[in-house]
């Protein structure tokens, strides 16, 4: 019997005491989700379309990525339930750092380190627990995209077709040399304490603000930044002063800044280290025989695609997963001035490719509508 | 009548009160440089070539241009007498924020902030200080590229020739952007004490560290980082354990933290706020009707040259430098995994462009002897 929460509405669901692949033990673990759609069909045959965020996501899919999923549009709730869990080790609803640990103080230093197949094993974990056996398709970007590609080789059976977009099979030395500048920034701001930070204070906001600025320069296209700020001066301020002084800033620095404040405000510094560890611990091909092994065994029919100006995970990657993997469906090159985010923000692009991948896997052609022509980015296999 | 110190030995001049672009007045300031090579002509007309460094960098050029400086090199010391300042503002025997103020203590948070052009008026002070008021060309890559350029737009009649390597017109956003991130890792840092650590600690040296972890990300080429390091874990460490610890690593992780540690060793943090500053405030069309038109009123016959790897100064910018400039002799394009260091590093493409540089702007033709052969890199115009 498969149990959904509402539509829409945030549940949170116990999956009982998760061991991690190092060997840790999370005990009482939840995952947190929301669902989009009716819900048709059985445990082993449905309609379920799994959507996986990416590293500050949350599960209202519906809002990150708008246009992308509701009645008539590409994801078409009218004909999927779109489910989106919070990873494990999230903030929004599912077992992060800050959640309360069996004696009652959060997890905090106690929380484990998690892997790319954590988060993968406890989602399935998840849709076992709500009765669910087998989805349709899995999609994600990012750190999502290498959540569904982890799907795809974890539990090949329990997926028909991925789509990942904007990821590598495994996390370069580049990744994770400016990732963990990001966890330094945050361990190394004295409110961190060790990561037992919060019955103490309200954390390392500093740190996590300027992992975030780091971090936002990996997801936006250094040739669109420049564009928008270049050596512009914020309103008001003049940083061509007689000193170097903080209040008076370049554009491109305030931007910045409130990039860093604004995910301070949503985000818990916690999970930004153990999700960004996990992003560290990315490797398709570990205990699998290596990576291409690893990619050539996979059977499941996957679509990927990728970003022409992502300096976090350059378009090189994309293409080798798709020479790599053993059941490509495609692979798509977007075309655009935003660098890595542009997997989140264009819309008319991911709208092809989503329409794309639910044509090639689920209605046994492609669709003719529209797709003559492609403005922007271009079918590269 | 030109005083100049023993050739190889690191001498200091004083060039007296300097007034900064913005106003701010150095009391009693001094320059560092080394020389090799004989001098050889007067006052107007002589035998020198000046050489930039980069951020870190300091007067031995010969160590660290190691091939390209000396008897029979591309640069030949028994024909030119070759100078490499210390930059105002620097550790390496100018005045920076280190060196004693008049009253005795550092000058620290009393330093003023720095402009490229300030480095270069300076530069200039130091050459009239020493009776030179004309130099045969300018030589540098990166900040030394930044600071050739503004030689060329500030002091025209100053310079026969210039050569511009892997710099652009003006800091982008996002050079702005990382730059400041590391000037963050630093000031952020307790021990930073607001800039005046000098009587109190040794200083930020892991806000220091920090920062060069950032940097070197930019300086070194994605592709080559992870066909070294990878996923691999540092000898006898595992990164991937029960919990994030610091004492167990990726090998790449290691590596960055070896390249800060060895910077802590031998640079000032004050220093390295000062000249990164300097390159934010990068912009040859400051005061100048704009970019373009101060580089097309460049009468100053330029060479420029970048790596094709390079993220931190993409080739698109010097691409952008020859195509603007009033007076440009040509734009070769270094092919490196390496990255922006590649200016450094690819000694044999360097040797290629600075003999020809030398040729196209002294020996009235282009040398004929190995330059039909260009194995990696090529001339674009």
């Amino acid at each position: 019997m498969v149990a959904l929460a509402p539509s829409g509405e945030l549940a949170v669901v116990a999956i009982g005491d998760f061991r991690t692949e190092a060997g840790a033990t999370l005990t009482d673990a939840h995952i947190a989700y929301q669902r989009f759609g009716d819900f048709r069909g059985d445990r082993h045959t449905n309609n379920v379309i799994l959507i996986e965020h990416a590293l500050t996501g949350d599960t209202d899919v519906t809002t990150w990525w708008d246009g992308l999923v509701g009645p008539g549009l590409a994801l078409d709730t009218n004909r999927w339930c779109v489910i989106c869990t919070n990873a494990l080790g999230g903030c929004y609803g599912s077992t992060g750092p800050a959640s309360a640990h069996p004696d009652g103080a959060a997890w905090g230093s106690r929380f484990p380190a998690l892997s790319i197949r954590d988060l993968v094993a406890a989602e399935r974990d998840f849709l076992h627990s709500v009765g669910i056996g087998h989805v349709r398709a899995v999609i994600g970007g990012s750190m999502g995209g290498a959540r569904a590609l982890e799907w795809t080789l974890s539990w090949p059976t329990f997926v028909d077709a991925a789509c990942v977009l904007a990821v590598s099979a495994r996390a370069s030395a580049w990744q994770i040399g400016i990732q963990s500048a990001q966890i330094s920034a945050i361990t190394r701001d004295p409110d961190f304490h060790g990561g037992d930070y919060y019955s103490i204070c309200d954390g390392p906001l500093e740190g996590l603000a300027a992992a975030r600025r780091i971090a936002h320069l990996t997801y936006r296209g250094e040739m669109e930044l420049d564009e928008r700020f270049g050596t512009i001066a914020q309103q008001g301020e003049n940083p061509l002063g007689k000193f170097r002084d903080p209040a008076h800033r370049f554009a491109v620095e305030s931007y910045l800044e409130y990039q860093g404040r604004k995910l301070v405000e949503r985000f818990d510094a916690g999970t930004y280290v153990v999700l960004t560890e996990a992003l560290n611990r990315h490797d398709a091909g570990r205990g699998r025989g290596g990576l291409n092994k690893a990619l050539y065994s996979s059977t499941v029919p996957t679509l990927v695609a990728g970003v022409d100006t992502d300096i976090l995970y350059p378009f090189h990657q994309q293409e080798h997963l798709s020479r790599n993997l053993g059941n490509v469906l495609g692979l798509y090159k977007i075309v655009s001035p935003v660098g890595h985010d542009a997997f989140l923000t264009e819309t008319r692009q991911l709208d092809r490719i989503l329409r794309m991948f639910i044509a090639k896997t689920n209605d046994g052609a492609e669709p003719t509508d529209g797709f003559g022509l492609d403005p922007e980015g271009q079918w590269i296999i």
